[in-house]
């Protein structure tokens, strides 16, 4: 995994309905889509198959309304993916509140660390 | 799962080290203790095994320096539950952060259901 998402203490999961929820896995590959311009290789940084990535795409794009990833297959460069305007907003939103969560519950972490015992693997 | 808990639309993790986190799962087992005053009818509540119960609780006691659970087996009333100050504190601090994070996020989490397809389960 590069460094380029957020190291953050908290993982946050979105029910957006009873059976559907957007949480880190489909933010990191979305993310992992604008910044490499493919599919196969925003899953490979997360040791994710070529298959299960697609399967996942597939997933978010049907999900929403309107597709959050565009992309073609094949060609000279192999085909390529960006996100849609869609996509776009919907891993902003998600960043946003995972960075707003992240900076207003350090204290409360931190006094939990704080509790945990010696033995807890503490680095 | 009865009414107890709070049906938020966030499911948050708290990543206390590199592999200890503290999740909607042990706060849900911590609150059940407190208000049944057994492990076992805990995660009866929940669907889990009193194995698994037991074991969870003995995983939380040991990571943190303080025991969250005290409990005594057998006796005449089956023996019984409590949450210690630390396993109330810990409680408290979770369910701060998860309060607070599903209030603030409210208008984004509206964004993104707006933005769901209607074949997205919505009822």
């Amino acid at each position: 995994m590069k460094g380029d998402t957020i190291r953050s203490s908290i993982r946050l999961r979105l029910v957006l309905q009873p059976d559907l929820a957007f949480g880190p896995g489909k933010a990191d590959l979305l993310e992992g889509i604008a910044v490499t311009g493919s599919i196969a290789a925003a899953g490979r940084r997360m040791g994710m198959s070529y298959k299960r990535a697609w399967s996942l795409v597939e997933t978010l794009n049907s999900n929403f309304r309107e597709p959050l990833v565009s992309s073609s297959r094949g060609g000279a460069r192999g085909g390529g993916a960006t996100l849609t305007d869609s996509g776009k907003r919907v891993l902003d939103l998600y960043r946003a509140i995972e960075r707003r969560t992240d900076a207003s519950s350090r204290l409360e972490i931190e006094e939990m660390r704080m509790m945990l015992s010696d033995m807890s693997g503490e680095t």
